[in-house]
């Protein structure tokens, strides 16, 4: 099976469906997860139409890690977290529910459960609200 | 609190304590996980001295990701997984129990549980025969 175009991911990065996003440059992208686990819980990407891992060229994965680093700083600033949290699905069975590769950053505090995955749409005020969070946090770091 | 020289895996990436390594380069490793979620549960690291994601040297990001899929294909191949999951823990309250930074490949397949993470040391023996079907799998691509 071969890469969606017409996944929902693949349409927020031609703009075509929106995003609260938080971070972009020329490989990569990030945005707030809208059913999440926990608040500040964000999404990084490659650009490139990679179905999962498997899939990402070479000269992409220093990028994309990068990217989550810089990402995941700027969560655990803006909520803050005792702890981040990655986790990277591919495949059905591994959870993978969007089949654009992606890494979840899930903000964790100690003795605070998270929410169970995908479950609820969170309020998009209030996605609005821990966007700006993230972005201030990242701050002249930010691209754009 | 910085890194901790004496950390199980600084000792493995020094020789000085065992595993069972299936993945070598110059700036990463990958071994078994003595207590696995799944057969064939294992970690990838960086060398460099780091006890989470945000002590990974830039020049090391890379490196890292590309080792991270090269050992899940292969883990993928080994134990005819459906998906394959990453974890990676940053604070104890993100569940980190080593203090040098490290990818869990957790293999999945559809309709089976996983074990609890850390509550059982499978047996050396089987360990042992897991890791030389990783090596197996990585064929001609391992470096040792």
């Amino acid at each position: 099976m071969g890469y969606d175009q017409d996944n929902i991911f693949a349409k927020i990065l031609r703009g075509e469906a929106p995003a609260h996003s938080v971070y972009e440059d020329e490989l990569t992208m990030a945005f707030l997860d809208v059913m999440p686990q926990a608040d500040g819980h964000t999404l990084v990407l490659p650009k490139a139409p990679s179905q999962n891992l498997f899939e990402l060229p070479d000269e992409a994965a220093g990028a994309l890690l990068l990217t989550v680093r810089k990402v995941a700083a700027a969560v655990k600033q803006a909520f803050a977290a005792d702890g981040i949290q990655l986790q990277q699905f591919n495949g059905s069975a591994a959870g993978q529910t969007v089949f654009h590769l992606h890494f979840h950053i899930i903000p964790c505090h100690t003795g605070r459960a998270r929410r169970r995955h995908a479950t609820a749409m969170a309020d998009a005020e209030l996605l609005k609200q821990h966007a700006q969070q993230i972005r201030a946090a990242l701050g002249s770091e930010r691209a754009r």
